[in-house]
């Protein structure tokens, strides 16, 4: 398949961050070519990119996608309250086929605006990998681990299943194992060890939740001396094939722990602020300290949406507003996390993050014939503050078209929409 | 003029946060019938609600309408140095025309995202009110007053100015003038004491500038020996029909002299984040004093959008993260602040800001068949947390419909664009 583009504007997200207008053409997974002069090659889809930018699809690095079911179930409450009457109570009910409802809702969401690859964890795992494969995104998939077992497999079972789930996905072009034990409160020693082993064996990432509220740091220090960061640390977890997810509550000390380990952190602005965990992800000293920061929209139940243009604006303005500096995270800074930062934390900067002849051909483009996106004074800026995930016209993942002109080619909308309402429905009587 | 909206969700706004699943007919000016069983009177336009809601339509407390055309021109940088070498290099250059172009965009970007009236203070008020007649808007106009006079008059000219803009909209339908002294640090106590009086005369309300920044609170504490609270108190500004943009640094006893005076106050998340003006607007305080409190986006170079729906999830959001608790803000307490807060802030709770028999028609609809806005387990969650400007498809003002189907009516929207671009790059250029 091929795809060529015309008289466009490709924010490259190259090293020099270059902005090409030209075209660009890419043939089966990859991007062939990007010219500043006309490319007159055949293709088998030809797209006006006049009035368009072409940049690299957003990478949502901390996910929990089948969650889309409960999206405005159970807001403005407490964290504790909030899984007890909402979230577990629904969990326990979930089989293989609401899974897959919620996940198919989760990649329309995504591939509509303009997310071309994920990290996930949540049960069910092997569901959404089916899942996620017919629907052509890229998706690195996070085999839940956890002391108490999941809603699909008791606690004997879970490693075995986790290997089987890695073996059948790690030679697979788009969709890829991760060993995901949930976190340091849900994770003893044991799993925490049995974690590392396998995601060694396969050389696999690793994705645990880290630090994200205060009690969880707390309650951990309390019970084994050590916060989550140094509990990681003594077994060996805090490695550079882990990304910690949200790193709210972590201390200067942490941080060079996380740089020293080549540990990658995921940033949760929107969920993080929502659930208000009061923590704050120090940023700018993470990104100081060079390490690999992705940005996640964490679970839709959470956020309420899997929108990751919303997801850079207000990554770049709570840290502005938490530091009272407005130079702090400036656009160009955010729009790397969303796309070059995330490929960095799941050790894909040589083939997604940015469009480069040779890379794999991810890439979005967005529409700025609108009044909000009116004056064009600069392209990032628009892309960070004024942009949102509805402004995607195009989706392209390896190669493949997912939407174009706002068609959304590999799945069926209405059909989705229907049987997500009623699934969510169901799961939620009582 | 009539319209009919059938098989709809109706969120009213009114006493009892109704959700009416039902039919609305509007005529003329006012909503007539609202009712859960089929209204079967014939219309001049007639609307399916189904898969759709409708709610009053949102309300701008605090804008600079034509600084959309500065958009993107001068993001992440520090306040002084973002004023001084782009903002007023280019306010200087502003001219009627200049403005229209401006005024005209923003006018556009608020129909198509669903916002119905706005309180405003810029340069060319004049030019401001000719151009929303024009677009069928709602709006309250604030004509600036300040020390040093304005880019369009010099200061002797200004309160003879003022008084002709007064005389000219007061009797206006949709346009009404409002006295706008600039803020406490640029005007000293005669312009104060003008303003009010003016204000007075006609009965008018008073916009102003208050407590946004740190420096500007300890700058005027220095030079007056009072907070910009204490000098507006003293010189009997802090009254009923003043309306106090920001707040952001007030104090316990400030909430208490606002709520004495019966002020109004205008909260601007999204912009003193971007601004990073450190500072907190005691949100649950004045809401716990039963202060009238509205939403503003403030300009769009400081925002970058005029979009309501995402000021009301910073909103909520900021709130719950500063107070590290989840239930402060629930998304009906925002959704107030942006429909019937903003009318009491305007005195105009019983004209608009609720959908009831006898209200003016100021009405909106948004469209649920989005992967964004499924499942539907609670509307006021998903107006508040998931949705956009962009799913606004109907906009109607005073009972004219301004956009349906997401056509835009009384405006021709190619042309802005194509004016505004220009317009911007002339202001701009070296």
């Amino acid at each position: 398949m091929s795809v060529l583009i015309k008289n466009t504007v490709i924010i490259t997200q190259n090293k020099k961050r270059e902005q090409i207008h030209g075209d660009i053409y890419i043939e089966d997974q990859e991007i062939i070519q990007i010219s500043k002069k006309p490319i007159t090659i055949e293709a088998d889809y030809k797209i006006d990119g006049r009035k368009k930018l072409v940049l690299p699809g957003l990478i949502n690095t901390h996910t929990h996608i089948p969650m889309t079911l409960l999206r405005g179930y159970g807001d403005d409450m407490v964290l504790k309250r909030w899984l007890e009457e909402r979230i577990w109570p629904v969990e326990k009910k979930l089989d293989s086929r609401s899974v897959e409802i919620g996940t198919r809702l989760g990649l329309l969401e995504m591939i509509s605006s303009g997310t071309t690859t994920f990290l996930d964890m949540y049960f069910f795992e092997e569901t959404i990998g089916k899942t996620t494969k017919e629907a052509g995104l890229r998706a690195f998939l996070g085999f839940p681990l956890i002391d108490f077992g999941t809603p699909e497999y008791p606690y004997d079972e879970l490693f075995p299943r986790c290997e089987s789930f890695i073996r059948k996905w790690r030679k697979h072009n788009l969709v890829r194992p991760v060993v995901a034990p949930h976190a340091t409160y849900t994770c003893g020693p044991e799993t925490l060890h049995r974690s590392l082993e396998m995601a060694d064996k396969y050389d696999v990432l690793l994705h645990i939740h880290c630090s994200e509220t205060r009690e969880e740091v707390y309650d951990v220090q309390k019970r084994y001396g050590l916060r989550p960061i140094g509990i990681l640390k003594k077994h060996g977890l805090l490695c550079d094939k882990i990304v910690l997810a949200h790193c709210g509550w972590i201390t200067k000390n942490e941080v060079f722990d996380i740089k020293n380990s080549g540990s990658k952190v995921v940033h949760c602005p929107v969920s993080n602020m929502k659930i208000a965990t009061g923590g704050y992800t120090p940023l700018p000293e993470l990104l100081h300290s060079n390490i690999a920061v992705g940005l996640g929209t964490d679970g839709a139940a959470s956020n309420n949406t899997l929108d990751m243009f919303e997801t850079m604006k207000f990554c770049s303005l709570i840290h502005k507003h938490h530091r009272w500096d407005p130079s702090i995270l400036p656009a160009q800074t955010v729009l790397d996390l969303a796309t070059i930062g995330g490929a960095k934390c799941l050790r894909m900067e040589d083939k997604i993050g940015s469009i480069e002849e040779g890379k794999k051909a991810d890439i979005i483009m967005v529409d700025l014939k609108k009044p909000r996106l009116t004056p064009q004074h600069d392209f990032v800026s628009h892309l960070v503050y004024a942009m949102r995930g509805c402004d995607v016209i195009a989706t392209i993942v390896n190669g493949k078209p997912l939407m174009l002109e706002n068609r959304i080619l590999t799945l069926d909308m209405d059909a989705i929409l229907e049987d997500a309402e009623k699934c969510a429905y169901e799961l939620t009587a009582a």
